[in-house]
C-alpha cells in the first residue's frame, strides 16, 4: 500500500484535508449518514473511545464519584427554572413534540447537557449534611443543534462525553472540587491521551450559562487553532436556589448546597488524539487506548508457510490475555500490510518469518519512531509492555514540546498582526476579563479572528502595561487564539 | 434495621409490591422523574448493569462481533423503506420536529430500534463477498412510546439494550447465526445472570416487524407471568432488498445479502435478576455482577476500636484489586448493618471484631444461604472466589428448578381454566402457528388472558390430538402464558 488511493495521500501539513482523509481511510467513522451533523462511528474509533471512557471513569471513581444514568429527555418546565441556563441553551435544543400520531401536551427536550434533568432529583436526594458531598457522573451523549459547520469528533449535533455533577456543603469544598477536576484532566487527558492543555478562566462573557465561573482546558490543533477540552464550573448556589437543593447542617440549620460540574468530552479528546499524534503515514495511538495494540505480520516463503502461520497463531494466543493483538493472515504482501497497519496507528508490529521461527527471536517495530529490535520469544510480553509505556511517554513529550512552542507573548496590535499566522496562543495585556472588557474582545475577534480564551486558571499573572486594544491600564493577562 | 420503614416490609409473595419496594429501598432507581415512563438509574443499579454489559459485550466479541455507535436519530425516509417495519413501529415512535425555534423540514425519529439507521450504511459498506460476514453490535438505549403501563426495568419509554446486526452471503450462514445467538443467551443470561428461559419460535402474527421468523427467549417472573428476554430474528432478504445490501460473490455475480439481528435487553435482564434471585430480605446478586461483592462489618467493643478498624481497612486494601469491596464504617449497629447489606444483596459479608483480629480468622457469611464459615486471613481471597462461584451456581440451580416446575401440560380448556392460576407455561396442542391460528389465539387471550408464546425453537414437538380451542387436528405444540 504505497501512495495509492488506499493509503494516505495528504501530508499532515495540509491539516484539514489530512484529518478528513485519515478518518475515512482508517475507517474511524462514516460521514455519509443522512441526518446532517450526525456521525456513524465504526469499530476502529469505538474500541479506542471505549478504552478512553474506561480510564476516565476509573479516575472519577477513584475520586469518589459514582455512576448514574439519567433520561435523555428533559421536560420544558425544568429548563425554565434557571434563567441564564435556558437563555444560553434555548437556540440549540432539539424538541420532541410528537409520539406516534399524538401531539404531546408538553414538548420535551433532548438533553443538550443534564443540569436541569439531574438537579430536580438532587433536590429530592439531598436532605442532610450526611448526604453530602454527592458526587455522581454519567457517560452519555448529548444533542445540540449546532449552526456552525460540524466536523467529526470536533463539533457535531450529537456528541459523547462524561458529565460529573457534584454538590457540597460549602463553597470551599466546591472550589476544591474544581481543583480536583483540573488534576483529573492532567492525570488522564494529558498523561494517558497525550493531550497538552492550559486551563483558562473564561472571561465573564464566555462562561457556562448559569455558572459563577468556568475553567476550561484549551488544547491546540496542528493548524494552531484552539480546541476546548473539558471545562469545570463553579455553579455556586445558582442552580441550587432555582431547584431547591437544600440540606440541614450539623447545627440543624437549613442551608443551600454548593455545586460544581465537569464535562470531559471523550469524543473531542479523540479528535485531539488523532490530530496531535498522527503523522504523514496515518494514525498513531497511545498504547492504552489503541484499538489494536499489537499486529503480527507473517513473512511467508513458498513451501515454508505452515510453521510460520502456526507460530503467529501461537504468539497471538500467548499474548492475548495481556494485549489487544491480532495476526494479519490476509493475501496481501508483507509490505502492503506494514503500510496498512502503520496507517491504522497500531503501536507495535511483530514480524515472523521462517528465520524467526527457528531462532525464536522476532523483529518488533514501534509505530512512533519506527525503531526495530530483536526480541526473544520469552521476553515478548515484558518488552511490549515497556515499549507501550515508552511510546505513550514519547507521544506526550513530543506533543508538549510542540504545544509549548506555540505560546507567543505579544505587546502591540502591530506585532499581533505580524505574528498571528503562527497560530497558537498570544499572551497579551488586557483591560478586563469582566463585562467591561467585552468591547475590546470584539475588536480582536473582528479584526484578527482571535478569541479571548481567558486568564490562566492556576497561575496568577500580573499585567505590566496597558490593554493591547484600548490602551487603558491592563488589569489582566489573557491568552488569545483562533478557535474551532 | 428490622421491619421498620427502612427495611423491606413486603414479602416476596406479594410480588408486585415487593418489586416496587425493593427498587426504591435499595436505591436501584427513582421513579419520580417528571417525564412519564422515563427512569432515573442510581449507582446501585448502574454498577451492576455496566458489569452485565461487559460480560455480554465480551461474549459478542468472542463470536466475532465488533462495536459501533450509530446516531440516536433516524430520518423518516429510512423508515419508509421497509413496509412491515414502519407499520409495526410507527405508533411507538417519538418525533423531533423542532430545533431551537426552527421547524425542521423533515421530522426525525428517536430510534425505537436501529435496523433502518444501520442498513443504509451496510449497503455502502458491503460490496464483495470479502466484506462478509459483517457482524456489528451497539450498546445503546432506544425509545418507544409505550401506551401500556410502564414498570422500571421491565417496560419503559427509554430502555437500555444491545443490538447485534449481522449480514451473510447465504441463508445457511444466517440461520447458524440464529443458533449462535441462542448459545450466547445460554452462556451469559443463563449461566452468569441465572435467568432460565425457553426459546420460542413466535407465531406468524407475533414476529418482529420485517422478519422471516423470530425466536424469542421467554423467562418467567415470580408471579408466573412470562417476560420476553432476547429475541433473534432471521430477517432473510427483506431489509437487504429494501435497502439495497448487495455483494459480488466469488463468481463475480451480484447477490443480495442475508441478515439477522439479536437484541439482548440488558435492562430487562436486570429486572429478572432482581425478581428471580431476591427474597423476603431484599436483593440477591449473582457474584460477577454485584455492585459490591464483599462488605466488611467491624464489630466494635468499646476501648478496642482501633485495631479492629485498622484490620478492616487492611483487608479491604488487600482484596480490592480482586473484588468490589468496602467497609461499613458508619455509626449504625452491627445488626442494622447486617440487615442493610443483606437487603442490598451483597453476596459476601466479612465480620471483624477484636477476637478475629487476634486469631486472624474471620467469619464469612454468604447472602444466598446465610451459611457462615471461619476463614484464615491468608485464605480469604481463594475462599471468596470459590464462594462467589458457588453462590452464582446455587442461584442458577434454584431458578432452574422453580422454572421447570412452572411448565404444565394441559389437554382441555376446562383443565386450562382450572390450572391457569398456577401461572407459568401451559403446553397445549394447537391448530396452527401460521396466520390460520390467529383466531384461536384470540380466543385464549380474551377468555383466559393467555398469549401464545410459540413452539419450542430448538426442539421439535409432535402434537398428538386436536387444537385445544377449535378442535381441528393440531399441527403444532405451543406454550401459553400470561405476559408482561
Amino acid at each position: 500500500m504505497e501512495k495509492t488511493k488506499e493509503g494516505m495521500t495528504q501530508p499532515k501539513s495540509n491539516f484539514s484535508e489530512w484529518f478528513s482523509e485519515v478518518i475515512s481511510k482508517t475507517e474511524l467513522a462514516d460521514l455519509r449518514y443522512n441526518v446532517k451533523g450526525f456521525l456513524v462511528h465504526r469499530p476502529w474509533s469505538v474500541i479506542a473511545i471505549k478504552e478512553m471512557y474506561k480510564l476516565y471513569e476509573a479516575e472519577l471513581e477513584k475520586k469518589g464519584h459514582k455512576p448514574v444514568i439519567f433520561p435523555a429527555v428533559i421536560p420544558k418546565e425544568n429548563f425554565l427554572k434557571e434563567a441564564e441556563h435556558i437563555e444560553g441553551f434555548a437556540p440549540e435544543v432539539f424538541w420532541i413534540t410528537k409520539a406516534g400520531n399524538t401531539e404531546l401536551t408538553e414538548e420535551i427536550a433532548l438533553r443538550p447537557t443534564s443540569e436541569t434533568a439531574m438537579y430536580t432529583m438532587y433536590a429530592k436526594w439531598i436532605r442532610s449534611w450526611r448526604d453530602l458531598p454527592l458526587k455522581l457522573y454519567q457517560s452519555c451523549q448529548v444533542w445540540r443543534y449546532e449552526t456552525k459547520a460540524t466536523r467529526p469528533f470536533i463539533r457535531g449535533r450529537e456528541f459523547y462525553w462524561i458529565e460529573a455533577h457534584d454538590a457540597f456543603a460549602s463553597r470551599e469544598e466546591a472550589e476544591s472540587q474544581v481543583k480536583e477536576d483540573m488534576e483529573m484532566t492532567e492525570n488522564i487527558m494529558h498523561k494517558e491521551f497525550g493531550i497538552p492543555f492550559i486551563f483558562f478562566r473564561r472571561p465573564e462573557w464566555d462562561k457556562f450559562a448559569g455558572a459563577v465561573y468556568t475553567y476550561a482546558a484549551d488544547t491546540l490543533m496542528p493548524d494552531g487553532k484552539a480546541l476546548q477540552q473539558p471545562s469545570t464550573h463553579l455553579l455556586g448556589q445558582n442552580f441550587a436556589k432555582s431547584f431547591g437543593i437544600k440540606f440541614v447542617d450539623r447545627n440543624e440549620k437549613e442551608k443551600t448546597a454548593w455545586q460544581t460540574c465537569y464535562g470531559p468530552a471523550i469524543w473531542r479528546m479523540f479528535a485531539s488524539v488523532i490530530a496531535l499524534h498522527g503523522d504523514d503515514k496515518g494514525l498513531v495511538f497511545p498504547f492504552k487506548i489503541a484499538p489494536l495494540q499489537v499486529i503480527i505480520i507473517p513473512i511467508i516463503l513458498k513451501g515454508k508457510e505452515k510453521p510460520v502461520l502456526e507460530k503467529c497463531k501461537e504468539i497471538k494466543e500467548k499474548l492475548q490475555s495481556c494485549f489487544r493483538i491480532d495476526v494479519d493472515f490476509s493475501d496481501n504482501t508483507p509490505g502492503w500490510k506494514f503500510n496498512y497497519w502503520e496507517m491504522k496507528g497500531v503501536p507495535v508490529r511483530i514480524e515472523i518469518g521462517p528465520k524467526e521461527v527457528e531462532s525464536e527471536e522476532f523483529v518488533v517495530i514501534r509505530r512512533d519512531t519506527g525503531e526495530k529490535a530483536k526480541v526473544k520469544e520469552n521476553q515478548l510480553q515484558k518488552t511490549i509492555e515497556a515499549l507501550g509505556k515508552d511510546l505513550t511517554k514519547n507521544l506526550v513529550e513530543k506533543a508538549d514540546k510542540w504545544f509549548n512552542g506555540m505560546i507567543h507573548s505579544v505587546k502591540t496590535l502591530d506585532e499581533l498582526k505580524e505574528k498571528r499566522n503562527k497560530g497558537g496562543f498570544f499572551r497579551v495585556n488586557f483591560c478586563s476579563a469582566d463585562m467591561d472588557g467585552k468591547e475590546c474582545a470584539e475588536v480582536l475577534k473582528e479584526k484578527f479572528h482571535l478569541n479571548v480564551r481567558g486568564e490562566m486558571a492556576n497561575r496568577e499573572e500580573k499585567p505590566e502595561g496597558n490593554c493591547i486594544v484600548c490602551g487603558k491600564p491592563a488589569k489582566v493577562v489573557v491568552y488569545l487564539a483562533r478557535q474551532y
